[in-house]
């Protein structure tokens, strides 16, 4: 689940492989180009981390963040389903 | 499923839309580049065609290309389960 | 270059292999998505032929397909420059 | 250029935009899966920060990271030209 925490909403996701957590990273990514909002991340092999915020908003959490968490967290359930 | 004719393994596969098509496409680009063997293939917003045969081999259908057929199958059925 | 014949606009794209074809089509994907105008589209190796029409103005080519064609062609001329 | 420090291999890119930054995501997975080998990497919009070391090898830099690390440049010179 996410954890908001220094005026960051986060979240870290698991997949089989890298290549399962690249397909969910190329969605993520589509999310976020077509919000014209986009995450802080990092991979490391099946790892994903995910960090929201708003730096048109001094850097905190906004509702940009919030609508864009929940379109990853759908395009996550129906990978990991 | 797949359907072998004309010297080529073929299959429809369809999504919710583009986006999901296309994440699809990414993962098995991936297991395609992995294989060194590519497919055949078109696109129109939610729909995916694949066709498979072996271009080295006179274009018909090897062993190469039911390999390739199973990993899609498995990509596909992940992402559409 | 594009050339327009029974109602589509259409363009061949080489690459050097099939990941930078790939690569190409993951940016036309996104200008896509943006837009909400999708190619018809397909590859085989290192070779991507698009074409462009509309199915919402009885699929001839509109001003949504020129526009497209611009996009894809400055990310085919920057791949390949 | 990239840096060697605390036993990793470091280098930042940048992009023009999300979109460009993220095709340069999408032909370094390539790579990395083809090698095996996968980077310890972090996106924001058109910035990608590349750390490479071996986890197999009590995470210094092995020649599994410099080869990982032209193959990169070798992308990004391509798509930065």
């Amino acid at each position: 689940m996410w954890i908001e925490e220094n005026n960051q909403l986060k979240r870290k996701f698991q997949f089989v492989d890298f290549v399962e957590a690249f397909a969910f990273m190329t969605q993520v990514a589509f999310a976020a180009e077509k919000q014209g909002h986009h995450p802080n991340w990092s991979n490391v092999y099946n790892q994903v981390e995910i960090a929201l915020f708003t730096h048109d908003a001094n850097n905190i959490v906004t509702d940009k963040d919030r609508k864009l968490a929940v379109l990853i967290d759908a395009i996550y359930d129906k990978l990991a389903s």
